[in-house]
């Protein structure tokens, strides 16, 4: 696995040099990990321009939230106390005689930003931009491996609750019951803060569970991840509490699951993003709902939660192979309540099949 | 409440204002908060020139962790997807017609000082510096009374922890267990990751929890604080499993506890922070733990769980009446464990009876 870092650190490489710029600063941590393996909290990754060096204001603690930084890397661990690992990282490209570097200006604040330039005046500051965001949209298989399991581990967890009486039951204590089995089962945390959403609460995406408890007749809608070596997905299913659904309840989840599956149909190498998301938002708009619809239908996935690509009506740009996002359409009816259903999926050529559901767990309507 | 957080930008205000700077505008969350009341994510504050305004990217949720915005307060909700709450209240000061505005450096990133610039270029960008976080460290009475509830919600988790078993159960479910408790008792959520660290791990400041069993003559040293209306406290513990401790065991808990009493009688307006660090470090010091000690003893607490002032070696100032802080030494021995003893204290006037402890549980070595 350890060989995959150099290499990508060596895609960016080629990306900044190209720009004449002599070394990078990375400092926002999804970026370091991504490009290190690891890193403990505050971590920041130089490359170039002599050699590669993570720096990091403590000793790694082998927590595997932090992820174990590539050995092929120079790790510097600071001595305590001793300031911004930013600055530090600056005077070392200076020592090493980096005539310029490029910084991430939309993670640094502009206070680091100033502390790092009087380290070394003389170096000229370039802007990385998002490019290590951009390299990190398109996932490897070591990548996808590690989103399949967190999809695993997210349906084990909620497969689990379904099975559990729910009735009674507060959204705060399903929601710690489900980040509890996704520990059990070998997450290395939520991926996300988990939504339960019960009654008028559900279908509200991104729902803070409150202590309303779960009523016979009630949609109760769950959103939830893993977060496995860094990794995260997400799963959303809205499912009746009781014996029967009512009829506004059928047509509703109906109308939603047809918008998700259209969406999820419409994924494809070299589909616009805007067009994936028209497919769900459109049949949505169709039944009197394009009013209050969220943002967006979906997104990016990865040691982010909410990354590139965005599936929604302004976004430019197109799908590539091998890009997970969420699908992930709701209607929310307010004093009703709603319903929202969201899959993770990879976007994968025809011949390969086509998008590689990683959620599995049912999208029929239960009755629970 | 509610006339509390006028008089909060009114001292700002008159800050700012010595300056010769039209306005303000504040981005930080915890500061945001302080100012407002509440506020939903992303959203920032703009002080003047004309009027005070809150900028949310979306409606108020009415989630008590967010807070509830001042109603006095006019407040904006920003059309989806119009992008940074913060160029938006920008161009609002400049369509004001101020000169001047002040931004929080240490807080906007490059890019979004930028962009701020961009809507606004006649209108000079000044620094606020750490202006709201220096009026944040004196807490009124109501800030205290929230941290007292918080302080209590925790003793009451630890307690009902206390009470069951614990041998054979991981360091990850009793971190679980003790966060599903603070909600019960009505925390909005846990202050920080809560830590719980068993046998070689144990007395490790931050450690973060483990798949580790608790064991039969372990040391067990738990860090777990609430989230009170966002006010966020801190307690820590350590205690023996099984019948008797070593003396060894006995011996440590005895110095630490020697320490940490000796910093909580140093709390006391006027008292230099370095001075109250000294108090602990120099007995730990002394019994030749001097090496590998944490960077600091204490630090503020209130809307957010690591606030000035820091009690450490080299801190600058002194304490005041009303500051709330943690006293929390410990000593680490690698391969055997150690201990941590943490308690949540308000700096008060001998007259006043001297530091009020928050966190009440007691610190005798228990042996469970």
């Amino acid at each position: 696995m350890s060989e995959v870092y150099g290499v990508r650190r060596n895609r960016l490489r080629e990306r900044y040099a190209a720009t004449g710029t002599a070394g990078a600063l990375v400092s926002r941590p999804a970026n370091v990990r991504y490009l290190a393996g690891g890193a403990p909290r505050g971590a920041v990754l130089l490359l170039g321009p002599a050699e590669d060096v993570l720096l990091c204001p403590r000793e790694p603690t082998g927590d595997t939230r932090e992820g174990r930084p590539d050995e092929r890397l120079r790790l510097t661990v600071l001595p305590t106390a001793s300031g911004d690992p930013a600055v530090a990282a600056a005077d070392l490209a200076r020592t090493a005689g980096g005539a310029s570097l490029a910084v991430e200006e939309h993670h640094l604040t502009v206070s680091r930003h100033r502390a790092v330039r009087s380290v070394a005046p003389r170096m000229r500051l370039a802007d990385l931009g998002l490019a290590v965001e951009q390299l990190r949209v398109v996932k490897d298989e070591e990548e996808i491996a590690c989103l399949r399991i967190a999809a695993e581990i997210t349906d084990q967890a909620l497969g689990e609750l379904l099975e559990s009486i729910l009735v009674g039951r507060t959204e705060r204590h399903l929601a710690l019951e489900l980040e509890r089995r996704l520990i059990d089962h070998g997450a290395d945390g939520p991926a996300f803060p988990t939504s339960v959403a019960t009654g008028p609460n559900s279908g509200r995406r991104g729902h803070h569970p409150t202590d309303r408890r779960v009523e016979e007749g009630d949609f109760l809608s769950v959103c939830v991840g893993a977060d496995y070596r860094g990794y995260r997905c997400e799963i959303g299913r809205t499912f009746v509490i009781g014996t029967s659904p009512a009829q506004w309840q059928i047509e509703l989840y109906d109308l939603v699951f047809a918008a998700q599956r259209a969406a999820r149909e419409a994924l494809a190498p070299g589909a616009a993003c805007r067009d994936v998301d028209r497919a769900a938002r459109q049949i949505l708009d169709a039944a009197g709902h394009g009013e209050g619809l969220a943002p967006l239908t979906g997104h990016g996935v990865g040691l982010e939660i909410d990354e590139d690509p965005q599936l929604a009506p302004a976004a430019m740009g197109k799908l590539d192979a091998c890009v997970p996002v969420t699908v992930e359409p709701g209607v929310h009816l307010p004093g009703r309540g709603g319903v929202r259903i969201d899959d993770t999926l990879v976007v994968r050529q025809e011949a390969d099949g086509g998008p590689e559901l990683l959620t599995i767990t049912t999208k029929e309507l239960l009755a629970l």
